[in-house]
């Protein structure tokens, strides 16, 4: 990766995570949404974590993270334990998820403090944690030039004010589609992203899971195919690994006009469709640049409309 | 139009439809696929419908039919009612339909035969009638180049033999998303689709309402967007509207090369949102080539790489 290449700061949760699927289960592998993120998003960027983990965080966990060159300089070592995280799949193509058991631990008293040199950070990422911890992000990031947060059902349940603030206050807001016709209250997604976006982002970006995301700016839509998927092991990450291509576009290019901002949804659709083909990060190990350029050239070709195969 | 323009036979069902939604209904207005079909495709080619209604069937429906130069030639009047279907829609979307009442009447007897000159017919569309009538008529048009097929859960369910039969024959069968699941037991869609080719059709064409629709050629795949909806009124025809746009585009083309069938697959999503935004054909009706082509150009923008607006 070229020096020249913009950090990428993320703030959000590591996890050990076990999931259970009608025929598999994996159990306290590395999960938490800026786990994906940083995998994905270190295909593109050189990235800065802050987090937190306790005592009990596996050094291979930790090794794996500093293998793609994540700057763990930020990932806080608690007396305590990790977060926990165990959810069960289920439905053709796993589709539903409950949540059988959350264990924040060392997480229910987390409060991101940056390290200096990641308070210079221009792309920053913030993953569904709490809106007031975002918040606290967003405060120490003053040269951030793209700011993206995600969120969850549960903030928009418990912390609408608090949500509302961030989306004040970011460049662009990732939910998925119930979660944009609940906080709004609109039943088709135009009216829902205009909502948000009158909050003050730039742009809104629904996920729709397999059925693809749309970016929506002030006058544009571009609708980012997903990748055509022959199976899903546990779509847990999509999102957070979604948004490690977007960002990882973002920083590559040094700008988020237009044209990197369609590109970057179509690396989003790659890093989300990798992240579900096996449990935890397993399969974004193992992605090199070819594969992923490959996998783009298909979405690509998916919305071409040239007669000859354009790739 | 052009005289040039191939026409397309259509062979389907005309009805009388009552459609409640949870704030209104619309009564015996004019349904069927195959009124859908005509009205959609007319916008592009010469439309020749052949179908069966009864004495009831009003006049003004029959005049709306020609005012679009629809051929009637082909429009059998029996003794008795014409088919009549009842259905209410309901959720946030009006995405769950029940349908409350059908009472086939002529329908149950009918069988098509084609009026000669519609024998030569080159385009030809399948709508959703039983799969043997569907095969009777591709026995009377030896000389098509063109023809697709839709279906309906029904068939999956009772007339599944029929259906393969009909799949051997045709170049584009038409499904949605759940139907292609169903009738493969392949739970992801580029599987599903690879099993439809398999019967023999050149393309299959996956419809997913809001979530646009999948064309599944050999070796390619094309998404087209759904056409952002701010409404939906009446959900009814939107995949015979669709059928409609994608026909018309190759008749107007005279072939169906891939850069016509993608173009095609984006009328089809215009012509689909039109059919949803009221009761019946109405909104088709208001449309003229100008709104039409707006809508294009707004796919096209979704799709677009191109930082720089397209249109």
């Amino acid at each position: 990766m070229a020096d020249a290449v913009e950090p990428i700061l993320v703030v959000g949760s590591v996890a050990l995570d076990t999931v259970h699927t009608p025929s598999e289960t994996a159990s306290d592998v590395l999960g938490g949404g800026a786990s994906y993120f940083c995998l994905a998003g270190a295909m593109f960027a050189p990235i800065r974590l802050v987090a937190v983990v306790g005592e009990d965080f596996p050094p291979a966990h930790r090794a794996l993270l500093q293998s793609r060159g994540v700057d763990l300089t930020g990932l806080e070592v608690r007396n305590g334990k990790t977060f926990r995280w165990t959810a069960r799949y289920s439905g053709v193509r796993l589709e539903e998820r409950e949540t059988l058991d959350t264990q924040l631990n060392v997480f229910a008293d987390f409060h991101p403090v940056l390290p200096p040199a990641s308070r210079s950070s221009r792309v920053v990422f913030l993953s569904n944690i709490q809106p007031e911890l975002q918040l606290e992000v967003i405060d120490q990031v003053e040269q951030a030039s793209f700011v993206a947060c995600d969120t969850i059902k549960l903030w928009l349940d418990t912390a609408r004010s608090g949500l509302e603030q961030v989306f004040k206050r970011v460049d662009c807001v990732l939910v998925n589609d119930e979660e944009a016709v609940q906080f709004t209250g609109q039943r088709f997604l135009p009216a829902a992203a205009r909502a948000i976006l009158s909050y003050g982002p730039r742009m809104v970006i629904i996920k729709r899971g397999e059925n693809g995301s749309l970016l929506f700016t002030a006058d544009r839509v571009f609708l980012a195919p997903a990748h055509p998927l022959e199976t899903v092991r546990d779509p847990t990450g999509a999102g957070d690994a979604f948004a490690g291509g977007l960002l990882g576009a973002v920083a590559r290019a040094g700008h988020d006009g237009e044209d990197i901002l369609r590109r970057g949804m179509l690396y989003g659709s790659v890093l989300g469709s990798l992240a579900v083909e096996d449990f935890s990060v397993r399969r974004i190990m193992q992605a090199d640049r070819g594969e992923i350029e490959a996998r783009l050239s298909t979405l690509v070709d998916m919305i071409s409309l040239d007669g000859s195969r354009a790739t």
